[in-house]
């Protein structure tokens, strides 16, 4: 294996002066909340203001015609059919309008892995109180060789009694891209239902939503594609369209998938109306150009970090499981410096100014590096040299 | 009956210009969606600004703090504890947390009254679809001569199986103030729960949640504090806040009500932050004046109304049953004019550039007039003299 340069940047310039970050920060934590280009904050401040102006004409009369063509510019985005597609606040209101939308039965199974994300398996906790459901965490061995690893222990769980599997596209706390068509696969021809949790998926991979086979998918627009806070998508395949509904029903009950996601009360609904500039906003690079410039740095610093530190990365160096983030082990050094993960990650934001998530997983702590636009190596190679110094 | 003059303004200048609404209207609703001061826009700009540059710190270690400060502020303002108070979207929302917070078995009945919002009466129908609830909406006969009126039918509706009152306190298609203390009192000494939506309530009545006996009640604060939209609260009594969820369960599962609800998912929570310093714009002229106004212009407006196109008032002359709207059947001959309200209401926008919702109810129609800082006297004349001018 070859220790190779980072990749170019996508464009010539200061990429960084885009996004309305401080700078003053190393700044390698796109993944958990975004971060949205000033050009789309003015964006949505010229929306908000349009709408304020006369906002009985915009959204009672004309709001159904500003969210079908937002709809058909995302679901163009993400591979599917803008019919089957709803807006929501985020992946977590996505999970819980599927798991609402569905009837249970106590002793019904649900199937994920131990690397849901947490708010997810708490979803599935208050399934478990109110309707007595079972559920059915697989752990997955470390480290990931490929994708096969997860799709034995997973398939092994299924019986006749499991209704749904729910799996990240992307996990959280460890950054990998689960197979979710090969064990969407396996689920749905034994008759259980697939619910992807695409959290992180659209903008950092290349995304065919009705490729996969599943019963319904969710993700965050605000992620990835930089949109304003608060947008996220449901997309239900053809068969699970007339079930799924938003978790809050308005005056539309009934009236069909894009009727009741069109209206659920009185809202900001800016974040969906912006989206469609958030995916112009990158075609000028060329989605394409931005998503390998993510993923190869992402790839780039889990190699180096790996090597420089000396530890057992969670899954192969070549990238060929990363998306545009990667979870890396700290060095031992370091975690036996510290009380506790968020001390350390308390202490490398207050003393280094560093912003990076640290994830205790399995015993280890876990650097959790993110790659988009205005991310450059030299933020890495800081991350490291303090790191380094640390215990 | 004296017909006096109408209330002066709480302040000298032109508080219109305090909004952003598009003057060449004559904009007589702001009880559907409510306009916010371009103040508290730019508040909200500026929040989000901040939450942008460092958007770890913010929304990851001090939201917590801000949405604590921000939710001591709004119950204060509504007269209950921060600690039993969360915030929603709106009030949609906060109806759904609440019904959704309740577990329902076949034949459980739920009452409301025929004034219901129309989306309150499609959550009880989903709610009847999934769990076999019945739904029992009185009629509450018309013209209504005070509070008393509301009483008697709901109070003979009330059975063994009944589980809950869902009450709005102001009603949106009559505008008539609901005597909720009534009603609760006599709905909890049965055992039977009781939620009140409040959705125009904060900001138009004076509130104090805590004095009414219910165990949920919910409200919006961007109708008439007029504050950000997406800015709803529910709140839950002592006995019932060890129940009450949002609809969409993060992390804190199990942790209490307002952990619970201060963390739904990355979304825009400006709407929330700004909801003090909005409380603080109407400081400066006094609340009592504030809503003192609207209810004196609201009355007025609806005598005047009834006096000159000579129809038959839903509620006493007196005002007593209103808050800042007055509904007020429209003139024969004015709806002889059209198809349906509908199209007197775009008739009324298109031609005349007047936005105000023309309801039907019970074979009538009625416009709504809303009054609120930017309302003046003048704005009424005018949709007189055109109402007047049709058929």
């Amino acid at each position: 294996m070859s220790f190779d340069a980072p990749p170019s940047p996508v464009a010539d310039g200061d990429l960084a002066s885009l996004f309305p970050l401080d700078r003053s920060y190393t700044f390698l934590n796109h993944g958990s909340f975004g971060s949205t280009p000033l050009e789309l904050l003015a964006e949505q401040d010229r929306v908000r203001r349009e709408i304020e102006a006369r906002p009985i004409e915009m959204i009672g009369r004309r709001m159904d015609t500003l969210l079908a063509s937002a709809r058909e510019s995302v679901a163009r985005f993400v591979g599917t059919s803008p019919d089957r597609l709803g807006f929501v606040t985020n992946a977590t209101e996505g999970v819980h309008a599927v798991l609402r939308s569905m009837r249970w039965r106590a002793g019904d199974e649900v199937v994920c892995i131990n690397h849901v994300y947490g708010a997810m398996r708490q979803s599935l906790r208050r399934l478990a109180d109110e309707f007595g459901i079972v559920l059915r965490e697989l752990t997955i061995p470390l480290p990931v060789q490929g994708s096969h690893d997860f799709v034995a222990p997973v398939v092994a769980a299924f019986n006749g009694r499991t209704r749904l599997l729910l799996v990240d596209h992307i996990t959280s706390p460890t950054a990998l891209i689960v197979p979710v068509e090969e064990l969407g696969r396996e689920a749905q021809r034994r008759g259980i239902r697939v619910l992807v949790d695409g959290a992180h998926a659209p903008g950092s991979i290349p995304l065919a939503i009705d490729r996969i086979p599943c019963d319904a998918y969710t993700g965050n627009l605000h992620k990835w594609c930089c949109t304003p806070k608060g947008c996220g998508i449901v997309v239900a395949s053809p068969e699970f369209a007339s079930e799924l509904r938003p978790i809050a029903t308005s005056h539309r009950y009934g009236e069909g998938l894009t009727r009741e996601f069109d209206w659920q009360g009185t809202r900001d609904m800016t974040p969906w109306l912006v989206a469609p500039a958030a995916i112009r906003f990158f075609d000028r690079f060329g989605w394409d150009r931005v998503r390998q410039h993510n993923h190869e740095l992402a790839a780039w610093s889990h190699r180096e970090l790996v090597r420089r530190w000396d530890v057992v990365p969670l899954s192969p160096l070549d990238g060929s499981l990363l998306a545009a983030m990667a979870a890396i082990p700290v060095p031992e050094k370091a975690q036996a410096a510290f009380a506790s993960e968020t001390a350390m990650q308390a202490h490398l934001y207050d003393h280094a100014r560093i912003e990076i998530p640290v994830i205790a997983w399995q015993g280890r702590w876990h650097v959790r590096v993110s790659c988009h636009l205005h991310t450059t190596p030299g933020l890495v190679d800081r991350l490291d040299e303090v790191v380094r110094g640390l215990g």
